[in-house]
């Protein structure tokens, strides 16, 4: 894109690059939308972009080429990219600008048909997905999976509150449930919560009821959440009033802006713990690729989009998707 | 029974026994059985024993009568007991000496058709669990239980080695599945791993084979397991040699005897990590019960007998039953 | 005292209390302020007071008598009361309301002459420390304790930012010191940053310097701080401008109110943590009663009072003492 | 050394390496030696050498030339070696054969004027220690600290129990104190006792009383040790018998031969937890060298010996030194 804006979009042809040493070079089959995109396409987040600018942080493609020395994968292989450059395997990265994320103030995005990686910025698709669902693995599903798994440590029968429905919220509805959780998920769609009790969620709550916190409670017969996926952020004094004492919030999102409000007083009486999610490594990347293939679970994907309708799709976004939106690069 | 062996076991009738303060009076509905209590049976596992002697230590049952200032359990509530008395809610006991068991050297056991418990002692039975299910988690249940979860914090994704096809392995074997691990058991019948596999377990080795360590490590693709669940113990020399890099043994039985050979190499080499579990805790058996009702997981029953037919049932529980052994005591 | 206010302590005959099944009459030698008392004689921290009221929660004395049944403690022994009536080994209370605290809403304070306890809710005084040292275990001790080793896990080598220089404060770097972990503590006071640096404290930083953030990092080489003893609240911005990744904010108190203020995209960038600390449980006390017995260490008391001089030591603790305050009742 | 045994060993000119594409070239000033050197000058620890063979694992030295791209170290700069290549800062080595150590089957060790390592594998040495001190911690340095800190996460107030007295016992002692830990080591000398204790060590038995498991429990209070650091292996009976509740040995050494004999019945009272140790990662490297540098800690050497008495090194290190032994290498 040229400038800030939707409407700024556009198809460049540019000329195929070539893998150097340890690269690889991808066919890009898919591409899936987050928030943040939207977000970046319209004001970069604050940041300055560099124009043009390309945006998009996860895909799933085929192995085109391979640079000198390239051993971690081959030509042919189905592959998705890590959302942050150089964070691999240490449970945290060394320094809060260890890594780079694609489609940001820093790095070119991912809305190409071929782009060139380093070797260990990819990782081999799940076998059993296709293109389309493999590509919302990089953001929304290593998000979900850290926050719950990785850095939450999520044990079966703990009682887990996803405020929302995107994305995120349906992939940790998924690895929730796929634990032995109990997930409550609140949402302010009669539609959004009829479906995600067909997805198999065991209690939905109508978030514009303003006893919902009393709701969670009393799904949890008064013990309180032990883990809250907080995709809002704002105010979290009734967030905390659901909590179990040592319960933790996951902050993901900033749906409400980008300060939290947290009362004192019930961070004592709870012993409650906060924790900003980054999105996460690779080591967690890979291992919920496995758990999805071990487990036979799909994604949830709302709708797909040609790339020529990019805009369209970061509309939907915007308005809030069942679950994930996905382009496709060909 | 009047003194050791199977065969001094009796029917005797005795007064039901009124409940003090803080103690209850529990109907016996069933009692499951565990090899120790075939083990106590016949030698006491060495230790002297006070005849007449009361083996078992598993039992669900109903609350006929409550002592004063009883709060936690009502008359006509569905209970199950806990294998120790006194260790609640702290991760540890607070000394090796600090709970007794029922049915070993210091308490009697649980085959009787009117028992009083302190009421520290006693959760609710699981609501979807008849009463044969029910009286299966005390001893078994809950050993999995804290294996995998409470000191295990298996994750979704690990792989789990599961050495048997009784009570506790099969136990393990649900709660690992249900929590999005992959189980491999190994047992020495054809029979049993068909069962098993029926159940939903991925891969099902033939022990009895030299080279099942080398299957194991191919089933995880190379990379070892990460849990095992040691039900033999003996020389752990092969087991190690399937671990992944920090796996995890944990000791549940003694089939093997009463010592393990560690080769020390190994355990630098896997930075292995060995512990001994002792059934667990009150807080930790509530947690399976909630868990077994949340996910309609029902614990496999191979047999029943009635009470009359002790014997018989302990012979099942010697052979090694696919599953748990339950006695109905009415 | 008979309202709101410091003018309205007085002191009162009563006769002495008679001790019941399981408890324990103390003649109280020492009792420590801490800024709750402050805050609870003005206003009850916004909780209404059934007068006559008593305050205090921290006591050192010596039993006087024992009821029936009494088994932890003898007459003579020396002892210090627990914040949490209730609340002994389990890591967390099982709810929000277990506990009950002494010199609040619920319970009365301990600034008597004779107090009975629950024998529950006392363990041996520390053997090295006389009866005011003793006295600042019970909250500023042990929330110190329950912050960095509990609750916190401090490693040695880290890095520990403390946001002042009353009880806890000093408690914190104590501990922090003790674990070889580094220091750094702010302060607006040139002396008591003077004192700080002679009790052992590594880094001092003037607090009223706008670029303080910038001195702590510097400090640590720019790797940031592991751990934080936040004891002022309210905007958290430059506190958490100074994490290292995954760093961890215990919030212990707050002078500057009861809400915090928290930037999300410092959150996500630092990955960081923040957790309510309410004080802390039986088991860390004694741990924490071993520890100061084990190395010889001794908690600082800026000043002594006599209890006719309640509203001055009340005074000292509004200006904000180095260190604790305390109030000998004979 | 042209073959095994220690007669074999002979000083040899060799042209001095030159550094490759991240490469580094250190003059070597001094090497500290491992009971390890010992057994693998004897007879390679049973693993076939491949001669002429150089051995020795820890060194310290001075950077003397650095090849193309090197950006960790600068010449001039003081530098120690880790003991596995290439197992960085994640917890665990991504699998057992992920690292390969210096002086064994794969890799030639430090016993050489001037070596060339990769910039990986080395870190800044500590400020505060000379090249003899600094040498210590590649090999018995940071398995101590790894045993009690990285892995074992000692909390003050914990206690201890340390078998014997050489290079890692007397690291594990320094570092346990430096954590506020209680220490209680074993050792079969009188004088070696004393030295603990004037160390500070709070108790030391003596190994050859056949009841030192009772003088360890009476050490504690009745209460058994936290952590073990074992470093003869063979019988772990006694030792089990000394360890509290949830208690943890840590698999050090060799000295009793290659396999452990453990009591099951032990296992299970004590829910003990046993772990295999292979020295550490180069991330604990950094911390052990920050930390003595912070602490101002010196490492205990007992002689000091020239390159050319290296026979009369490994003859002390065989008869057990206290502490470390260290080969001056100019």
């Amino acid at each position: 894109m040229a400038g800030f804006g939707r409407e700024q979009l556009q198809l460049v042809d540019v000329p195929v690059p070539q893998p150097g040493p340890h690269e690889v070079l991808v066919k890009v089959a898919a591409v899936s939308v987050n928030f943040r995109d939207h977000l970046t396409v319209e004001n970069g987040m604050g940041a300055a972009l560099a124009f043009p600018f390309v945006p998009g942080s996860d895909m799933a493609g085929t192995v085109a080429q391979v640079g000198p020395g390239v051993k971690r994968v081959a030509p042919g292989q189905r592959v998705i990219n890590t959302f942050w450059t150089n964070w691999h395997d240490t449970p945290l990265p060394k320094s809060s600008t260890q890594g780079k994320a694609f489609g940001g103030p820093v790095l070119p995005g991912v809305f190409s048909q071929y782009l060139v990686f380093n070797e260990e910025d990819l990782i081999p698709a799940p076998e059993t997905l296709d293109d389309s669902a493999a590509s919302t693995l990089t953001c929304a599903g290593l998000t979900a999976w850290n926050a719950l798994i990785s850095s939450g440590h999520l044990q079966a029968g703990q009682r887990v509150l996803i405020q929302g429905s995107g994305g995120v919220a349906l992939f940790a509805a998924q690895i929730a449930l796929g634990h032995g959780a109990q997930v409550i998920l609140t949402s302010a769609s009669a539609d959004k919560r009829a479906r995600a009790k067909a997805l198999g969620v065991q209690h939905v709550i109508d978030r514009t009821q303003p006893d919902w916190p009393d709701a969670v409670l009393a799904a949890t017969g008064g013990h309180g959440v032990d883990h809250v996926i907080e995709l809002a952020g704002g105010d979290l004094t009734a967030t905390l009033s659901t909590l179990a004492t040592g319960g933790r919030i996951a902050i993901i999102g900033v749906l409400d802006g980008f300060h939290l409000n947290v009362p004192t007083p019930l961070m004592f009486a709870r012993r409650a713990r906060i924790e900003g999610i980054g999105v996460g490594n690779r080591k967690s990347l890979r291992e919920l690729a496995q758990w999805l293939d071990l487990n036979n679970i799909k994604p949830v994907i709302e709708a797909e989009y040609a790339l020529a309708d990019l805009p369209a799709a970061l509309s939907h976004q915007q308005r809030g998707p069942f679950g994930k939106v996905v382009v496709r690069m060909n």
